[in-house]
């Protein structure tokens, strides 16, 4: 920073105090929030802000600002009173803090465009930004990166994951803080003002550890600047503060986590308290400051990307979509440099391994970690990058805290998933992914793709990168035969029917392994003259409720789903919930107990879902007077 | 260990090359599975087994036996093949590994008597040894726990919640070792084969952390002695080991994770090499060993508990079913010493500090690392405990991984979520579960609760004690108004009419805040003349279908139902089930997008879920001649 230290300090003290009246103020007319967090931390972002940050303040969405992530979300009305200090939001806006309409939410969202990722399920701010970290190096900018952590939050297992991949990413772009305040909600941290403890185990992780007194200004500057210097290893700053500083009867006091003060008295008594402090620097001196702040080079232009070229197979191929998957993110990888992916070390199983030979500096191995796989993707989608993260669909489950904050931040996160249900056969029920569809299509803003054949899974992996916002898409770990041109088109929220007749009896609904299940049953329901309608549900997410609809209404409201995940939120109730407008019920085939190990068409069979189970269905829903009456 | 270590080591090193052969027989024979896992934690099992644990080979499931828990789960072969050593499976049966028919799958399963917890999703074994060895302290037994941890795996976030929180409770009978072979699936781990770097991460979060030659029995023997005598902190032994040792081929090669040898030469050439190491000793060497394992102590009684009385509430009592769920919680602690309570943190929210409050001793405050919660709650409920670990119910997410394998082990886990929905307020979505129901109900062996009010909310925390397997117990933010008379009943798979007429024109069914408004709704709709019935689904998993279907059929197949929760897996779907097999669809009020910061009343407005949006429901549905017609 430019300015003279001497003459820097007390006006960012002035801003820091401003920033804790502000919190104070709003938090109390919205009646709730957390004003004593916010205090803590004020120094720190006043420093920030002020004095460290390059970035346009008019201009949040700029690509090449440096990052703040508030990882502490509870924090929001500094962060707010932050955005106000420099001029992007007015200050009386910020009494406006957790109304119905107001963007100035309990805890920051992407509604507001200086925030990248949702906040406020705690431990997720620092493998965000590793995300818009490692994006940096993508664009080769030297955007910085700086994520303010809470001390107990530092108990989430998701920060270790991201202090031991930052590490190893040796990601100097990258500045932790934690502001060390002592207190979590219920009773003190786990090791309160044992700074030195801390900073043993971020060293220990291989970070550059400072441990300083977080209100003291001319210590954070030199921390900041320490960092700066620091090259091959990212930086945690460990700064020792106190929850409600500078208002006597909060500061450092139990009780108080969460807690606004009472309008009147109570609060007129914390804002006189931190007027005091106030110096005599003059008027203006913040505005300057402000106006100093340095601004970031001139935005790179948009990157483009034209249609890939048809799959590249043929009629008799036999390939797992999941290997098609790989495939095709690879040619999409070679087409635009937007597109990263991240594995969790299972990269020769997903397939992900062909993206990272054909780009592999936009291939970023998370090792067995997937809650920092689908962080640092966030982080990375909320910088212009569209990543894939990709492990067995199963230990998604792992991240599904994340999924949801994806789903609130509504980020470019295209979430890949293989090794759906009980088909991958002997590994057992761990290793299964049988609620992977419930999971994601949980989540309101979720595309849900899970195609069946290689040419459906090339275009799939196409189609979510052009999809705005969270996308999932479940292959499987069999071989199956290819079933479409390569030249058929795929839609997001569209469907494909395989057999229909002017005579069909039953519709069958499924995708993946059991759409080859249900196509078999067709054959052996043939010999017998009962016709089927097969319809392959690619789209899980929104669905295809015209062709359901009208095939629905074409088997006089027979309808069969039968699916590779267990009996409830997958494709039996996404079906479901497409027909009961037209009063239709649906008749669901899906794995309804835990399963076990045994070959893949053994545990079709035994769990209910094989052509055989099929068969037996149609027979039933035929013969069904209760459901031919519909 | 009683016996001349240089007597027994060369026996070990004779007992770990058959674990190594039988290993890679069982999985040559099933043509699939890890065998070179199981070659570099051979020497560490064979000195668990043989030369340190206490426990009766005959009788796994004795509650004082020692624990062992092995977190790497895809090296299941050599544990049963260490089963088969110690007399329990007999050899032959090793070559029935991952049939359908055998309960030998492919990675371990509380099937088998002498697994506690299903693992094969790396990074929870800790958090279960935890809880072990939690319950030992809660059931005054000296029995050890030990965790065979893999190298790759201690990249997952959650093996460091449990380091955090092991250190912090100074369990000192929990051993963990990290059998540090260099070699994940897809390449080398992060750190190989650097042994003090990953020390000086154990030494930093507290542990007494041992480097040891992971095929040097005698270091080995040295690490376990050392570890007894460590005394107020956790151990942690580092064994430097390679995978596929002892087969020159496969020793330290890349290439060869989860893949059996060829059945024949290769197989053959494998076995002779390690045949080829055996010593000497005399033939009963390993029987005299096996017949000197120590045995634990008499087992103690079985615990039994009444019946609680009564919740004490009066008409008119205003009170948030997550108030009366810690009420009920700490009445139970009392009553039955099997209970224990978890929370993250957020205790003085959902109200778990009532039971910290009574039964102290049986609290484990987790701090806010909802995985090694529920991992440790596993690990007691293997052990006997009845765990209730608590947090806000989106936090949930963050374990749902835990949860999954929780299901696939069928523990007695009962987790409790406060918070539910959007009726939180102003917090925002961060805070709001809105994927909760979706998350547990998906899981088939899942029972779901969701009290509306304070008498069923006590009553739902004593069923969820009772009931086998895992449950999971829903609860609201807001004050609501009691429902039931204290001496209301309640049951798995019950439901409650609180309104019915013979001239019913659509069945709701709600839980929590949403059958408030129901009951509004029920009101409001009898002014127009027109009357509906109304449920209280206060058991979604599993769910009444009797009750649904007479109120469906008596309603000509007019059924609304209303949830704070997302539209996919919730009460919509339960409901829709139910009534499927007789032909009727649901129309459902549920959150359709993501919510944002506001007023409780004017979120459930704004999303669909008031008694207005029920009042207007109920309306298009008896104009509908869609619906009507079914």
């Amino acid at each position: 920073m430019p300015q003279d230290r001497a003459a820097l300090v007390p006006v960012l003290h002035n801003v820091a105090t401003q920033l804790r009246i502000d919190s104070i103020r709003s938090t109390t007319a919205a009646e709730s929030g957390h004003p004593t967090t916010c205090a803590s931390a004020a120094d720190l972002i006043a420093a920030l802000f002020f004095a460290e940050m390059r970035f346009d303040p008019k201009h949040p969405l700029h690509p090449l600002n440096d990052r703040f992530v508030l990882s502490k979300g509870h924090a929001a009305p500094i962060l707010y009173a932050a955005w106000a200090a420099v001029g992007y939001i007015k200050r009386d806006d910020l009494l406006n803090l957790r109304k119905i309409d107001s963007d100035l939410e309990g805890h920051p969202t992407p509604r507001l465009p200086f925030v990248d990722v949702a906040t406020g399920s705690l431990g997720q701010g620092l493998a965000a930004g590793l995300g818009a970290a490692l994006n940096a190096q993508r664009i080769g900018s030297d955007y910085r990166t700086y994520a303010l952590l809470g001390d107990g939050e530092t108990a989430e297992g998701s920060v270790w994951e991201a202090a031991e991949l930052a590490a190893f990413k040796k990601v100097d772009n990258l500045v932790g803080i934690t502001d060390v305040n002592r207190l979590g909600q219920s009773r003190p941290t786990m090791w309160q003002h044992d700074l030195d403890g801390l900073a043993r185990r971020w060293s220990a992780f291989g970070w550059n550890a400072i441990v300083i007194n977080g209100h003291d200004l001319n210590a954070i500057l030199d921390a900041f600047a320490a960092a700066r210097e620091t090259k091959g290893r990212p930086t945690m700053i460990l700064a020792k503060t106190f929850k409600g500083y500078g208002v006597s009867f909060l500061q450092d006091k139990e009780g108080w986590h969460g807690k606004a003060l009472k309008a009147g008295d109570e609060e007129h008594r914390a804002i006189a308290e931190l007027e005091k402090t106030l110096n005599g620097v003059p008027a203006d001196a913040i505005d300057k400051l402000r106006d100093a702040i340095p601004k970031p080079p001139a935005a790179p232009a948009a990157t483009k990307r034209s249609p890939l070229a048809p799959p590249a197979y043929k009629p008799g191929d036999v390939v797992a979509s999941r290997e098609a998957y790989g495939t095709a993110l690879a040619r999409l990888g070679k087409a635009d440099s937007r597109i990263v992916a991240l594995d969790a070390d299972v990269g020769n199983s997903t397939f992900s391994e062909r993206f990272e030979k054909a780009a592999p500096e936009r291939f970023y191995e998370s090792y067995i970690a997937e809650q920092v796989m689908v962080g640092a993707a966030m982080g990375l989608a909320a910088r212009g990058a569209i990543p894939y993260p990709s492990t067995f669909a199963c230990f998604l489950t792992r991240a599904y805290d994340f999924l949801r904050m994806a789903a609130i931040s509504n980020l470019n996160v295209k979430l890949a998933g293989s090794h759906a249900g009980v088909s991958i056969g002997e590994d057992g029920p761990s290793q299964m992914a049988l609620e992977d569809l419930a999971m994601t299509r949980a989540e309101p803003n979720f595309t849900v793709l899970y195609p069946s054949d290689a040419v459906c899974a090339e275009r799939c992996v196409e189609l979510a990168a052009d999809q705005p916002g969270p996308v999932y898409i479940r292959t499987s770990r069999p071989k199956t035969p290819i079933l479409y041109d390569a030249n058929e088109t795929f839609t997001v929220g569209g469907s494909k029917v395989l057999r229909q007749s002017a005579r069909d009896a039953v519709t069958v609904i499924g995708a993946g392994v059991t759409l080859f299940e249900a196509l078999k049953a067709f054959d052996l329901l043939a010999k017998d003259g009962i016709a089927i309608r097969v319809i392959d549900l690619y789209s899980v997410q929104p669905v295809d409720a015209d062709t359901l609809l009208a095939a629905a209404h074409a088997t006089d409201g027979r309808v069969v789903t039968v699916e590779d995940h267990y009996a409830a939120g997958g494709i039996g109730d996404a079906v479901a919930t497409a027909l009961a407008p037209a009063g239709f019920a649906v008749h669901r085939l899906a794995v309804r107990e835990i399963p076990r190990s045994g070959k893949p068409e053994e545990l079709l069979d035994r769990f209910g879902i094989s052509a055989g189970s099929i068969v037996n269905a149609v027979k039933a829903v035929t013969s069904d007077r209760t459901v031919a009456k519909v």
